[in-house]
C-alpha cells in the first residue's frame, strides 16, 4: 500500500503540494493514515511534464523524509500536470526501477493497490506485455507490467475501456492461477494532457481516493493532505475520473467495467 | 529516537536476535512501540567481534526491514560480542557514517538519545575531540562526537567515571549555550571483552533499556525482542549494566554522576 | 565485461584476495588492465560459503573501491570457498538484485560476458528459466537468467554439459532473433564443495580466466591480483577448470561442447 | 580530481551540456583525458539557479555515467546560470554532502584541487568558519569548509580578494601544520548572477580550466567537452575569470594574489 499525489493545472511548484502541506506526501511517507501500512519507505518518485511531451522521472530507494534531493527539485520545478508517489512494497525488491511512476513515451502511470497473488503468476502477467514494450520492462513488480500490458491493450486511445480489458485478463490469469487474494486498483493514467484516476476493485474494496479543485487546479490524492474541511471529495468505489482540456471533471463509473472485474 | 541491541555470551549468528524473533530489531525499524517514534528508518548498523580485536562494520543508509544484505549477512556470521542498530534521525543526514555503532581501535559504542541543542553547540562539542583523535571524525552527529571525546577521557580505563565526566562536560556546554532541552544518554559500550549499557538522563527521562540473561549469555534491548514474560529486566535510571569477563553481571548505580549530569 | 576472483582451500579471509594484493579485485575495479574496460564501478558483490550449506551474500551498486562495508566485511569473515565480482555494466540498471554472484539454495554463480543482443532476445531467454524457478528471478539481466536456466538444465548433477546444453539454447535463441554479436561465458559456479570455472564462446574469444594454486588452495581470477611471475597460469580457451573434494585440480577441455556452441 | 563545467548565458536545457556533447561531462565520469585520475564515479551534483533567488540542488553518490535521475532531470530542467560536478575523491567519504556544488543562501560553489595535507589540517581549516555559519557545515571535506571561511570572508561582496585571503589563511595553516603538498584551486563561484573562475595554485601548477563563448552564453569546463577546435580558450595560471550582468567577460589576473598564496 502506498501513497500517492496527482495534480493537473496553472503550473504550480510541485513543493507547494509534495512538501508543503500539513499532511503532505511527504509526511504521508513516515505517518500515513488511511492506508494499512502508516510507513511508506520503500522509495519514492516524481514524475513531471515541462516543456517536452515526455514527462522527467526522479525516482529514487530512500525514504522520502529525508530526501534532500526532492526537497530541492520539488522546490524548483513548476509544472502543469505531475505525479508524486511514497512507496510501501508488498514484497517486490526497492529499486529505481520498481518506484512509481512509470513513464514510457509521453505517457507516465502510478498506482496504488495489489494484484493478489502476484509472485505465483508473475510470468502469465508479463506474458501480457508485447515483444515490442517488453524491453521497456526495467523493474520486476506488477504495477510497471500492468501500464506496459495497458498501453499495449489501447491505453492512450480509450483509457478507461482498455484498463477494463487489461484488468479483466490479470483477472482472468488470478482465476487460473486459483489466486484467491482480491485485485485493488486505485491509479493514475496521463498522456501530457488529459488525467484518469482509476479507484476499481474486484470485491468492493479499493484502497481510497479523494480530489479537490484548488484554485489552480484539480488535486487527487490517497488521502487528503490538508484539513477535511477544504472540500475534499472522494472518487467512489468502482468509478474514475476523468480531466481533459477544455472540458469539466467527470466522474465515470461503469457497472460493467466493475462487473467485469469483479466475474 | 533509534532502538538497539547487544549481545555477550557464547558465539551464536547474530540473525538469532536481529531477524528472528517476533519483535526483533528488524521488526523494530517498523513498528517500535516504545520510541517516541515508531519508525526507524533512517538507516541501520551492526557491529562484531570475530577473531580480531577490531569489531567488523556493517552499516547502511536504507531501512533495515527490506536489506538484503542485512539479513543475509547476519544469517553467517556468529560472534560472542555484536551490536546492531536502527536509526531515527533526529536531524543529522542519513550517511553511512552516521549510522551506529561507531568503532574506534578495538572499542565500540552506539547511542540512543539526545542531546539537546545540539545543531547549536556542536562545534563546542566537537572541541572536546582532541586533535589526536578528530581525523578519526567522519560523520556530523552528536553520537560519534561524544565517543571520540569519551575516549579522549578515558572510557577504555574506566568505562562508567570517564562517560560521567564526558557527559558532564556536555551538559557544561549545553548550559553554556543556553539550551533547555534535556541529555538523555542510553547507550553501549564494549572493548571487545568487556561491555557497558548505560541509562542516564538530566531530567531523569532516558529512553528505555532492557537486559535478560539467556541461555547462551546476555542480551541487552531498547525494548523486549519477544513475550515480556521471558524474563526481561529493566536497566534501572541512573544505572550502568556492566559485564565482564569472568565476573557476575552487575548494575552500577551512581548517584554521583547521576547528579553530576543534573547539576 | 566485469572482473572477477574465486577461491576454494582453507579457509581464509576473504580481504586477503579482495583488498589485500597490489592488483586486488577492489583495485581492478578502478583499474583493469585485462578488460575493455578498465571501470569496473557498477556495483560489486561477494558470496561465501560458511557453516550453512546456503552462502552468504553481500552485494551493493556502489563502486568497490569506495566501499567501507566490503573492505570490514571482507577483514573478519574466513572462508573454504567465496566469489568476488566488480561490475561493469553493459546496459542493465545498476540495482542489487543484477549485481553477482547470484545464489540458488547452496548453489553460486557469477559471469562475466556477454549474451550478444540480449535486450532483443531477452524474454526468450527468460523462458528458458522453469515456472518453479522463475519466482526467483530477481534481477533483470542476462547472468541471472542463464544460471536459472543452468539450474533447470541439470547444472548441480552435471555440471559441464548442463551448461554446455542451456548455452547451446541461448545460441539457438540468438540465432533465431537474428543476433549477430557473439555468445561469450566466463564464469565460475559452485555448490558448496566443488567449483567449475568455465571459458567459452562461439567465436574463440572467450574473457581471461587465470587460476594459481596458492598455499592454502585454488584461485581462479579474472586476470591475475599480482605479479604475474607467481605462478599464474591460463585457462585455454574452451575449458572448464575444475576442482572437486579429493581429487587433483583438472581442465576439461570439451571439443564437442564448443563445436555445440559455435554451431 | 574532480571534472566540473559552469553555464552563464540565455537559458538552456542542462542536458545540451551535460550529457549531449561527445566528451560531455557524463562521459568525463568515466573517461576524463586531462585529469590525474580518468574515473570520476565518487558521486556528482548539479546546482543551477531557476525562478527562485536560491538555486537548486540535485546531488547523489552512485557514478553519474548511469544515473538515471541525472540523466531525466537535466532533459527537462532550463537554466540560465548552472553548475555541474563529478567527483573524484581524495579520501573523504562518498556522501551527499560531500558532493559539489555547495549552496548557501543564493550562493553556488565547486571545486576541483586539492588542499594539502587536509586530514591533518581539517580541524584548523574549519575553525576559518565562524559559529554563525557553521550550523551550515553537512559534509566533512575540504571544499565546503572553504567555501563557509570564503562567505565570512566578504566572497559575496568581493569575491576576488575575500578568496585570495581565505586561501591565504588555508595556506598559513598548512605551513603551521608542516604541509608539504601544495594548495592547488580551481573552482567556480556564483551569486545567481555573477560567475567567478578561479585557476590558482601556490606551486604554478592549477587544475586546467578552459572557456567559450557559445552562441547563448559562457561555458567554463575542466577540459573541452568537444573538439578542441571549437574555439576553446584556457584560463591562465594564477588567473580569474569573471561574468557580471552588463559586462564583457573579463580575466583578472592578481600577480599579487597569487604571490601571497605562493607567500
Amino acid at each position: 500500500m502506498c501513497r500517492f499525489l496527482a495534480y493537473r493545472g496553472e503550473p504550480i511548484l510541485m513543493a507547494d503540494l509534495v512538501c508543503a502541506p500539513a499532511h503532505s506526501l511527504v509526511h504521508q511517507s513516515l505517518h500515513a493514515t488511511e492506508a494499512k501500512t502508516g510507513t511508506n519507505g520503500d522509495g519514492f518518485g516524481l514524475g513531471w511534464y515541462g516543456e517536452r511531451p515526455e514527462p522527467g522521472l526522479f525516482r529514487d530507494i530512500r525514504p522520502a523524509w529525508s530526501d534532500e534531493n526532492l526537497k530541492s527539485l520539488s522546490a524548483q520545478v513548476r509544472s502543469p500536470l505531475f505525479f508524486a508517489h511514497v512507496r510501501a512494497s508488498t514484497g517486490t525488491a526497492s529499486t529505481r526501477a520498481n518506484c512509481h511512476p512509470f513513464a514510457f513515451g509521453r505517457h507516465l502511470f502510478m498506482h496504488n493497490g495489489q494484484i493478489g497473488g502476484y509472485d505465483r503468476i508473475r510470468r502469465r502477467i508479463e506474458e501480457l506485455i508485447p515483444d515490442e514494450l517488453y524491453d521497456h520492462r526495467l523493474g520486476t513488480g506488477d504495477s510497471e507490467a500492468i501500464f506496459l500490458a495497458a498501453l499495449a491493450e489501447g491505453l492512450p486511445d480509450d483509457p478507461i475501456p482498455a484498463m477494463a480489458r487489461t484488468l479483466k485478463r490479470v483477472r482472468g490469469l488470478m482465476e487460473m492461477g486459483g489466486v484467491d487474494e482480491p485485485l485493488r486498483f486505485t491509479s493514475v493514467y496521463a498522456d501530457g494532457e488529459s488525467l484518469y484516476a482509476y479507484r476499481w476493485a474486484c470485491d468492493g474494496h479499493p484502497p481510497s481516493l479523494y480530489y479537490r479543485e484548488t484554485g489552480t487546479g484539480l488535486l487527487v490524492v490517497s488521502e487528503p493532505i490538508d484539513n477535511r474541511a477544504h472540500g475534499w471529495r472522494e472518487v467512489p468505489k468502482g468509478c474514475t475520473l476523468v480531466a481533459r482540456p477544455g472540458q469539466a471533471i467527470a466522474l465515470r463509473c461503469m457497472n460493467d467495467a466493475i462487473a467485469r472485474l469483479a466475474a
